[in-house]
């Protein structure tokens, strides 16, 4: 990994996501392997804007691999998704003299590493939130260590569920994309599945899903749904009055973004913070590093936003077999 | 074990809690080996009444020491309130000829047992309730269970709220009890925690409390709210209104309830389902099984029911001096 | 999914892998929405010979997405392995009348499958081994819980390794593949990590890996070793001898084929139990069922078995930049 | 808490145990509300006598009442069993004007602060050990995470046991005592449970056991086993040899020792660190923080260390009977 580049930043930025650090720390020594200074940005977009920086070096990331959320922190910024905020971040670059820059987030970071590439910065992403919505990659850091902080907690509330011949409606995260429901639905064995994709009709998506499970001999039901697809609030409401069952409602809320990350989300964290900085020394810009078919890859950040990702259909098909059972 | 008991009926009424599986397969083994029938009752008061019943050997509690909730479901019963329902399930008992009932469950489920103790049935109860709000006894088979949850559930919200430099608001199980809330507070290192046995004052043991602790550092703050202590939502309207954070509001629910019970309450719950049994087996009634001390005792249900259980005072000022910090 | 199929048959064999359970429900109840009916044939290919069989419906795999293990039992079959044990085999699915067998296992399964086609019974092989070492397919039922498992116990170990500031040494599962030791190591941040697929050599792969992190400062060092690489028992004699360190060996063995299967496990199984009875109804025999960049397929067995799985390069390249440090 | 002293020194020694990290921080935080200066001394009773401290501030203990192990290191140190080496460790706490220090760790800790109190200086002792064997306390910080670990562990085993129909032999920790064997043991529901407390007789304790099982209807076993009752090997060779089984051993190990405390640990080592600095600030010594009856109390160490430990009787008895079904 010969490079020209001698000084790189690393930045987490929107939602954290757990895996982060174990990315933070993959790019800091994969840089210090490679004789590349590694800089880190505090509070994302906001802290570059403000220079809020902290020296990165071995140590820094040490024994982080399996701790959630991130040592850098993280912010939202109204001020970087202005002309002069940008600016204003550029500057910071070149006053440090960071020949790029490690962007971990979601589409809200890509975005801004767009805007900051055309002032001349180079910058790379690492696709970063629990929502795995870019459509680029397979996969987005933090999903898995999410979807199964939801099992988990599912599986909890089935015991209490089952001993008391009850129903459940839990609400997960997805404001826009049903993937993490429809994943944690499956995995729960849920009786119904609601996700945003698809327009929300009690009678056919929770009536008659908890009506067959009955007449089978299930006396008790568990309902995920997506926040985008309905409020879990207004469907316990409707099943007590349509169907007279007295449901409990769960918001599982921001419990799913924390917790130690998975083996996965730290070995894939790790696989695609090496690759970002390999890319930065190689002299690309303007990249998002996205998995495949399980092979680490880079792409075009435009590229990689023009699209909206898809429920994948054979996983939706499986899901309305497998409810009201 | 030598006894003149024949057939014994075992049952769990009012919310389940981890370790009732426990606690009803040390009963049924216990019976087993000591020569003694023993008969499931499901759905608490309300299945005896109905005549509910299904037959334990010791394949019928295979595999469920791990298992949370019970398998012999939990139903609260109006009609066993009465006398006509008390004598109802005295019936049943005379019917199928049980010598003796173990009732799994918390106070409620006590009151029944003193209920048909005038009946003439004898009846031992073990107390098992995620409140721990027993008098007679140290413990209560679930509440580690529902601590450790509480605690897991927590110590993932806590990394995100540290990335984010946020505040939190956790409401944790407890209507008229704060030994919940106490415990996991002190556990999670909250930055303040409500208790119902205390007046709620937002000033002094919220505002106080967040400030003391943002003076000495901390950029995010747990506060860990029991349900009958205040509204966790209008702490959460507090704390925006009087201190212009944006805090995130988790109210834990029924998540607490259930989960593989921990080594703690598996070991309880077999210790007290095996005294149950030769309490029973000794001829005795209208006791509680109790431990004490690590010890396993028995003593009059209408004793251990007398009396209200306090807040460990002691545990209380350590929680005060380790809060805002 | 109309059907000329009437009857089939479900298996598991081979060492058992967590989400076995999750595939078998999905085989049962995809059958039973397709009025396609379903027999659960216990231990493997030994019990299609004996006829070692239970009927399943709905109810029968109730509460087992989350249950570890496998409620078909399994086990090894020599008799399974000579033509006379093949075709009692074929005689008891003829004596059934059985149209297919879904066979739930590793490539030792598969051959199995193989040869029982060969008889004229239609055979769908459903992928699940911890050791994700079948080539046709990315990824293997069991592997995702078996790699958190071992992750788990090695967070566990390294805290006590920090504490005392030493040297453990961690057996993982692996006779002839590296991909759990590589993906395990990665995930745990490892000092040094051993697989078969490399000749091992104590000074460049353990020693020089110890001295570079001992040199960047750290004082306590995690080496994993694939059983197939070297006996971690002599790795840490070695360690001793060479480096006067006294590690600590660790052998973590059965613990890793059990648990509560993860999301994922669960997930993928679930897919790949419905796309078998697919298979099967549409009259296809001689398949494997298999996933590739997060799309269910099915493949030809022969083929599927004709290649030897190898580890993949860039995550090799990355655990060797990412150890001794 | 008004007080004359005015600094302390607070250490972890001999073998780590969870809930060493909540000790050590309720000790800096209670030191720091009562204006008492804390010092960190590293790797135990060998630090002390070669000054290897650290200042500890509110800060310093931030985010580890959660974390595994002890952020002071431990270590065992033959210099200080002789006069010398403690007149040396006196002197350092002379030299640094420490009023009293906190001694964090198992028996040995003790008799090292023994020792050092006839030099003069004051020292009170909080037990963590996992072992649970100081007699003068109903608890031991670090028991609960073990033991649960260790549970969690057999109940993996447990899986892939029952679907293999096969014999499993688990060596947990306990060189001298079976309490954590027995706990263990009654958790999971073993087959049979070894404590060295019982002259190990394989035909009773193991053979009959077994035997009584197989014919209740068992195909699988758990036996578990102190590693100071017999040799887990050994155990396994015999049930080989005697009962024609092929079992499987596994030896937990250190896996025991780490991990993130329970709410217990936690709980008890915030409690106990409180009371420790409370002592020393009333101007006690040599004395050791016990929880008898749920409440924190203090005795002196001499009076703590003058028994043996034994395993509770009543227990024992509930074992013997659950055991073998």
């Amino acid at each position: 990994m010969e490079s020209a580049v001698k000084r790189i930043g690393v930045l987490t930025s929107g939602g954290d996501a757990p895996g982060m650090n174990a990315a933070i720390r993959a790019v800091v020594r994969t840089a210090m392997k490679n004789s590349i200074e590694c800089v880190g940005i505090r509070r994302g977009w906001a802290g570059l804007i403000a220079g809020d920086i902290c020296p990165m070096n071995s140590g820094s990331v040490s024994r982080i691999i399996n701790r959630g959320g991130t040592i850098l922190y993280t912010a939202r910024s109204d001020e970087f998704r202005t002309p002069e905020g940008q600016k204003k971040a550029a500057n910071t670059c070149k006053l440090l003299g960071l020949d790029g820059i490690v962007a971990i987030g979601g589409d809200g970071t890509f975005r801004g590493a767009q805007d900051l590439s055309r002032f001349g910065v180079s910058v790379v992403g690492v696709p970063g939130t629990i929502d795995n919505d870019i459509v680029c990659t397979d996969y987005t850091i933090g999903f898995d260590t999410a979807a199964n902080t939801a099992v988990e907690c599912i599986d909890r509330l089935r015991d209490t569920m089952q001993s008391h011949e009850r129903c459940s409606v839990v609400e997960v995260m997805g404001r826009h994309a049903g993937y993490l429901a429809l994943y944690v639905g499956v995995a729960v064995g849920a009786t119904a599945v609601l996700v945003p994709e698809h327009q929300y009709d009690f009678e056919k998506h929770v009536a008659e899903k908890i009506r067959a499970a009955r007449l089978g001999g299930k006396t008790n039901f568990m309902i995920v749904v997506a926040e985008g697809a309905a409020s879990a609030m207004d469907v316990g409401k409707e099943i007590k009055e349509h169907l007279g069952l007295d449901p409990r409602v769960t918001i599982l809320g921001h419990i799913q973004r924390g917790g130690s990350p998975t083996a996965k989300d730290r070995v894939l964290a790790t696989r695609m913070g090496y690759e970002a900085v390999r890319v930065l020394a190689e002299g690309m810009t303007n990249r998002v590093i996205c998995v495949r078919d399980d092979q680490i890859v880079n792409v075009d950040i435009d590229e990689g936003l023009a699209m909206k990702k898809t429920l994948n259909a054979e996983e939706f098909e499986v899901m309305t077999v497998m409810t009201g059972v």
